[in-house]
């Protein structure tokens, strides 16, 4: 992508309002911009990392079985009254707004109950089990307070999945599945050593639910973390039995602060008898099914990535999820600088070209803002030999190599 | 995919409540799920099918230079209030909601404001001119009546785009542009035999806005069509000044029942003097940018699709938006047709494996109703000279071709 052509510019300030560091950078090098608190639009540049971050997390739930689907953002009063769940005392995140055709309608801020409804149109035999589904979904809370940038939106993506099992031990399977997939996923998105499980509350159900907590001081979390067994545990399970059933010491635990950037959940088969789903076994015996929940905040994701590797020149991209793998610069030397990016795109590499004509300087400075993972300077100093010099971002490691190297790698 | 692991399945009947034949027949062949009048889930086949209509817009606006971005569903009051379009009695189908930390918030009805006031963060002079972005996005309608599937939603997806230019006729290049890019999306999506480009009223800035309306007993306008010049007059202009300057006479039209998939209008300069957005020209004189709104109803275009190719059977998807290409059938002959599908899997071409052990009758029926275009029998009939008998779903011929030549076709 020619860099003349990107409509969004860098800026040298962020809103005044804006007090986090995730916004206050995307904001600057043009991947976000502020709607209102808690509520971003994304720049072409902001769109690509989130299509990489949903691709990798899309690939990993396929594999595990997953089918995506997409639910409705508008939710029905009825559906959440059966679960007791739609009362602002129960849940006090619901936008609501009147129906032109009559009643309240309210916009998703969590998906079990529909998903759940729907399923009794598929599911009445233990041979329709088990079911994974899932989906990326624009979430709505209705937040007092909004302060986190894209960690913590009023509108923000999420990847919801749910699992339909006919039994705790198909359930547990799965469950366990999921974890692997998504240590898989924060491993791929560059946050995997600093993404510890994390014991929370479990509910009726199970004695614990899981979180996947991500080590950064921009988080709204404080869990007790053991580096040794590479668990963690949530304030409101830090109790003697908790540690004494997971085998570690209270003085083994160091309290750090943290992003929930991921969670699973069962629910048992509570949530399936409030909605009517059931399924006959073998002997045409009817059982409720059970259900897990599954998130990872998309957002939430890019966010911390912004939050722990960013530098005081600006954001710094795991390759992974950065929206080019190359930040083409060209200082006057713009011929050999279009023959180069021609060949990259050629062999379909993802490139923004810094075609414009300003200062060097200026140059260097919006690619440490953007922060793609290499840049590779083409000036007149390589001229004579055919080099260019190649930067990595985050190590700050510069070589000069030649051209055709450079192309053919 | 195998069918056997898809968790939707067909159906009967659709729900009592549904009167219009696309969401009829989208539900009962499990492509989506209604919610609400107006609110329907996409399950996999479904979201298969708006993912593909969705690349082939995409692949459409890149080339006359889109840039795709994705703004909030959230809509602050403030900011309609400049437009004067925040009012009830203006604006009949805002959904509304009041904010927990006070106020009120919008749910995104339509675009133009949002993005022509970010647009003063990255326009201020004629260097940063032309813009043209687009955006996928979820429009949220409280329509007091939606019968029509999901050809009109209160809650669909859009594609929206808009341009930024600094002149009338660099307003009006990029418009007979974007016409174009318009009726190859229509033609690639396998509606443009019927779809018409149809004048329109203009509002304040232009003579004509442009429709692009698709011939189908199920739209909800009526046009009057010119067959001879393909064009086609919206009620509200037809006039006699209106006729005589397209140089058509009221007897050659053809009075006719059409869904509009498309529509592109001109704002000039009004909507930008509104919110502010002026660019400083080569002297330093300020002038509003004018704006263009392109509109392509992504789940509109599906049911109209729907309601033009189906039959009595089902659905007939046209190649270029089927979910699959092929749809597998094994009749008995499992070992051969488990072969030929991770045959066709290795080379990544898509396949709709109907691996159920479930009778013949009930298999055909299901691959007519989902309307996959190609139907490839497996039988023992061909066991002993190792065919396979391939049926296309449109036009209902059928062959009998070996395995190896289909298999390498």
């Amino acid at each position: 992508m020619l860099q003349n052509q990107l409509f969004t510019k860098t800026r040298k300030e962020a809103p005044k309002d804006e007090v986090a560091k995730n916004a206050q950078l995307l904001i600057r090098a043009g991947f976000i911009h502020k709607e209102m608190a808690g509520a971003y639009s994304f720049l072409p540049l902001g769109l690509m990392v989130i299509e990489k971050i949903k691709q990798i997390v899309r690939e990993e739930m396929n594999k595990i079985g997953g089918q995506e689907i997409i639910m409705t953002s508008l939710q029905r009063k009825e559906l959440w009254e059966k679960t007791d769940r739609w009362d602002d005392e129960k849940v006090d995140v619901w936008f609501k707004s009147a129906l032109k055709s009559g009643g309240e309608v309210g916009f998703g801020w969590s998906h079990e109950e529909p998903i759940t409804e729907m399923m009794n149109s598929f599911i009445s035999s233990y041979r329709d089990l088990p079911v994974y589904v899932y989906q990326f979904q624009t979430k709505m809370r209705n937040e007092l307070r909004a302060k986190s940038g894209i960690m913590r939106g009023r509108e923000f993506v999420m990847k919801d999945m749910y699992s339909y099992t006919t039994s705790e031990e198909a359930h547990k399977k799965f469950y366990d599945l999921t974890k692997g997939a998504y240590m898989r996923v924060f491993e791929r998105a560059g946050l995997g050593d600093r993404t510890f499980l994390t014991f929370a509350s479990g509910g009726a159900f199970t004695k614990f639910s899981h979180e996947f907590q991500t080590l950064t001081d921009a988080g709204e979390d404080v869990i007790y973390l053991h580096r040794g067994k590479k668990i963690a545990i949530n304030k409101e399970v830090l109790l003697p039995e908790v540690l004494e059933e997971l085998g570690v010491k209270e003085a083994e635990l160091e309290e750090v602060k943290a992003a929930e950037v991921g969670n699973i959940f069962s629910f048992g088969g509570s949530k399936s008898e409030q909605l009517g789903l059931r399924f006959n076994d073998e002997k045409g015996e009817a059982h409720p099914v059970i259900l897990g929940s599954y998130g990872i905040g998309i957002t939430r994701l890019m966010g911390t990535v912004v939050e722990i590797f960013a530098d005081d020149k600006g954001i710094v991209w795991p390759e992974s999820i950065a929206p080019f793998k190359y930040h083409l610069i060209d200082l006057n030397s713009k011929e050999r600088a279009n023959k180069i990016y021609k060949a990259l795109a050629d062999k379909g590499i993802e490139v923004l070209f810094d075609d414009r004509d300003t200062r060097a300087g200026e140059k260097f400075a919006d690619a440490d803002l953007i922060g793609i993972p290499y840049q590779v300077i083409v000036s007149e100093r390589g001229e004579a030999e055919k080099t260019v010099e190649v930067k990595n971002r985050m190590t700050g490691e510069t070589k000069i190599i030649s051209e055709e190297e450079f192309v053919s790698s």
